[in-house]
């Protein structure tokens, strides 16, 4: 067979997996995890072991150190993944929940009730976690995963999907329900993304481009976790020491994150006051600042801010600060160039605060909070796949039930219509 | 300026006007929709005018009798436009529903509410009701439309939006609310799909090819309305009188829709007792019977079913059935040859009913009732936009609830991330 067939079988095979999956057996799928996690405990050597060979490849291949280190699997690492499938071991199945019913007239009763998606395929680049961590989400929701990682990551998933495959059969579970595709590719994955019939979602894990050329190519719906340009936005009624600590600690507590803040903006009646301690916290920090002409006048010590710059998310400690002369233009300016992520207003007037909440077009939107709270766990979803910014289907953290779809249950006597 | 820039000036001004639509004044829809209905009314004769003026084209481009019906407005089909704009504006405000909430052990409240989704395009083909009905439901969840209709009624949609632009003004709502794509034939077409960055969802409305054009060409989400291959299953344990009643209404009460039954499977132990009658109804209602083998055995004035019968969606008095060896036989006949949209089991037995709504992957999976309820105001949703055939999003009839997404309203009192 050539990668064509055998990425096509594959599909076909986890469709299968999949129509029989609408009726696994009670408890199987907890069953699963239970045996998932004792025996990825049980395997950590071959796991470092498979990885290490991967990590060495990439290393000659002459990769960078932060590749390096998104590609390792240490006995940290695996034991996260181990507490992992054990969190997701505990949340609450989602399938089969009634979210809605109604009895219509003519005495029909109608039930709308969460069932699995179908098959979702994960495109992903070199961090063998997520092989794990997506796989025990889509599972536990019900569905058949089609995983496909990055190529330097192939021992690493092999392994892994091995496990998985393994925990799957002693749980009576087919081994179908979890699928790597290996062979192919570029043109593997542009094939994998026409399979409509087979295929209900596609969620890619990854940087911009990874997103963008998944689109591109994709027939199949796709959810996008695009970049985070997060925003907090100091309102002239703020609290002052508020400010500070939440500002502070939206770009610093932990940059790297696609919710951590991007873009100060600040009402000018407010910036005197505020700017001057909040450019030495930040300077303290080693935040680098970068300023609109307004900032410069307060924070001489500022670069320049380009218009770039509003449209960058940093990942990183730098930080972007506009001085804005009201609430609308702060609105405007977040609906302008940030990634409708999360966005935070801190403001003493309950009146500003829900104009901003209702009109900043974000998935989550904070009155007197740090935009690091965008998150799954934060939010008391259990555990979380990615964060959304589409707005069809999943919006913000994408939890189990957003793993879900639902369909109508339809209870009658001989009802006809007439 | 060409066409390229007039679409793309028209989806920016989509765009800001879906910004702003985020905070609509209290009552400003209703108005609206009162306003149209009013105009509506009071436009009838200009309406048909500029209807004539299209379907006598159509008529001399050597359209079909068929097109040239689905083109025509008359007063009738106004009289229905008017009914559909006052039954929506009778329907409660979906926008800033709170749909969950939560208090987290930090203090953090966390709400989750319905919002518009922002800019949604239709693509559509000769139908010009579809104008008015598409665009009132998007707008009464808070949404601004792109409309791109066939070009053989673009008189009738030109005057249709005219309407929409003046009513809405009248309720002092922008009039890039509503917005019609006119120029640049295919190529504004698929350089709309492109826009994703100022259009949050397509609904393309009309026949597969279209639907696959655009889920070709699109990088803008797509929910797909396709086809309805639907089955009636009557089980060993059905009730034969209850078994002839729905399984004819299914087919014959109007078959034209999509959620009529294309597909009568039939269990092998009732076949004999319940295919004659059956059969006889059919051949007085002048319903084409194409049967496989077993059918033909025992209605062997049947036509042959081929392999190809069981994947078409005839729209039409003709009906293939099938006589099967067992409840999974029917189902998986259904998960394989049908298209998810709306399929029937009738059986006394509950087990088998549970069965059959558990592991049939459809979207309305009905027991002892007739597939033709598949419908937004049948099941008590008060309007559709159509019957979504996909798993994303909305499944099944899409109202207007399913014209929303949904953000997050975090309330904090200083909260960070530790």
């Amino acid at each position: 067979m050539d990668w064509k067939e055998k990425t096509l079988n594959l599909a076909r095979n986890a469709k299968r997996a999949s129509l029989n999956g609408l009726n696994f057996p009670e408890g199987s799928k907890d069953i699963f995890l239970s045996r998932l996690a004792g025996n990825l405990e049980g395997k950590r050597k071959e796991i470092i072991k498979a990885n290490s060979t991967d990590v060495a490849g990439a290393v000659a291949a002459g990769c960078s150190a932060a590749f390096a280190d998104r590609l390792r699997l240490d006995n940290e690492r695996i034991g996260k993944m181990i507490s992992a499938v054990e969190l997701v071991k505990k949340l609450p199945d989602p399938v089969g929940e009634k979210i809605w019913e109604t009895e219509r007239p003519n005495g029909l009763h109608i039930e709308r009730v969460r069932t699995p998606i179908g098959v979702i395929g994960i495109i992903y680049e070199s961090r063998p976690d997520v092989t794990i961590e997506a796989s025990i989400l889509c599972i536990k929701a019900g569905n058949c995963v089609i995983l496909r990682g990055g190529k330097e990551a192939k021992n690493s998933n092999r392994i892994l999907v091995d496990i998985l495959k393994q925990s799957l059969e002693e749980a009576a579970l087919e081994k179908d329900v979890v699928n790597l595709v290996s062979a192919g590719g570029r043109k593997a994955v542009r094939y994998l993304l026409s399979l409509s019939g087979y295929i209900d979602l596609i969620i890619p894990r990854g940087g911009e481009s990874l997103i963008e050329a998944v689109v591109q190519y994709s027939r199949i719906p796709v959810i996008k976790h695009y970049k985070g340009i997060c925003h907090t936005y100091v309102d002239k009624d703020a609290d002052i020491e508020m400010a500070l600590s939440v500002s502070f600690n939206a770009k610093v507590q932990r940059p790297g994150t696609c919710n951590a803040t991007e873009t100060l903006l600040v009402h000018r009646e407010i910036a005197d006051s505020f700017l001057p301690r909040m450019g030495e916290l930040f300077k303290k920090a080693k935040v680098e600042i970068r300023g609109c002409p307004e900032t410069r006048k307060i924070l001489p010590y500022s670069a320049r801010a380009f218009e770039e710059d509003w449209m960058t998310e940093y990942l990183d400690l730098i930080i972007s600060i506009r001085v804005v002369d009201s609430l609308e233009e702060a609105i405007s300016h977040i609906n302008r160039y940030g990634s409708m992520h999360s966005d935070s207003i801190i403001t003493g007037n309950a009146e500003s605060a829900e104009k901003f909440l209702k009109e900043v077009d974000s998935a989550a939107v904070f009155h007197n909070a740090s935009t690091r709270f965008t998150d799954g766990g934060q939010f008391g979803l259990g555990a979380e796949i990615g964060i959304s910014t589409d707005k069809i289907h999943a919006r913000g953290p994408m939890g189990l039930e957003e793993l879900t779809t639902y369909k109508y249950l339809v209870y009658g006597h001989g009802q006809i219509r007439e």
